[in-house]
């Protein structure tokens, strides 16, 4: 049971932005700039630095609803598990797999991070914009996984819901609420 | 030296929205409504939460501007120091000690605040709507204390010039620049 009241109709964040719209709409506007709108690094690529950091942060709703989204860009789920198991041996971008090493450093904490990591990535094609995205993304996720697990959020673990979420949030984006009701 | 290319006129988080002004707009409005706009928690104690946790995640730039912007509303800097070496033994409420507690939980990993922590809350006072802000107020610092550090911002260590920024902070909020020239 969440931690404090919140709809018992809405799974995960959904529930908290619906208790506080206010904040809700920063949030939202900040995932759609930085997963959805127009970038150089691909939606999917963008897609799997949530999921990583969300899974390196324990958080089962983030990084399942956003795994799916990813897997919706990708057209598959193997590489959504290869990337949180060991994105090493994943089928991916040597430059993705610079910038995931550097979002896993952001995740322990910002001083992590150094300038031989950063020398890897540029070295592998990264610009500075997709050097500071990914460091958004994986700080964002920082605050998104503790929004949905400190206030305990209800986390259903129904892989077709996340299925369902995951392609409204490939298609639609992060702006429109992407299900009306979570045991529907 | 920035892991990127920021302006070497702006300190801190203000280099970084600086470079990207489109994620910049919704990370201030997001500081305003939880740390500005009215609340039953009064900007002094949740100028604190910032401080605490920022200071928790080791970042110069953060705890200290905002450790200005608390000791602004407070009227003295004495409490900010002991809220930062033992919140315990500060001259605040028990209800924020218990907000503290929660904020410190949050910091390590949402999943480590429990019913327990809650529940010493509520016996003090704290309504839902407190412990909230409180659990977002302290993810939304792992995320701003994560981008500044990310990047390796530029983080002077000028006294008067935190001083000046958290007045600003304190009494204009976070939707205006607070310094045009972190030099000056």
């Amino acid at each position: 049971m969440p931690h404090i009241k919140l709809s018992d109709e809405l799974p995960g964040i959904g529930g908290a932005f619906a208790f506080r719209p206010e904040t809700a709409k920063p949030m939202r506007e900040l995932a759609q700039i930085l997963l959805h709108q127009p970038n150089s690094l691909t939606p999917a690529e963008r897609e799997l630095i949530a999921t990583y950091v969300s899974s390196l942060n324990d958080c089962y709703f983030c990084q399942t609803s956003h795994g799916a989204a990813a897997a919706c860009h990708l057209g598959n789920q193997a590489t959504v598990e290869q990337v949180k198991s060991n994105f090493e041996l994943a089928p991916i971008s040597e430059k993705l797999k610079s910038l995931l090493a550097i979002a896993g450093k952001v995740q322990q904490g910002g001083k992590h991070v150094t300038s031989s990591d950063i020398e890897t990535a540029r070295a592998l094609g990264a610009t500075d914009a997709e050097i500071h995205d990914t460091v958004l993304i994986a700080a964002a996720f920082c605050m998104y996984n503790r929004y949905v697990d400190g206030l305990d959020t209800w986390q259903p673990q129904n892989p077709e819901m996340y299925q369902q979420m995951g392609e409204h949030l490939a298609k639609e984006g992060y702006t429109t609420s992407s299900i009306k009701n979570g045991r529907a």
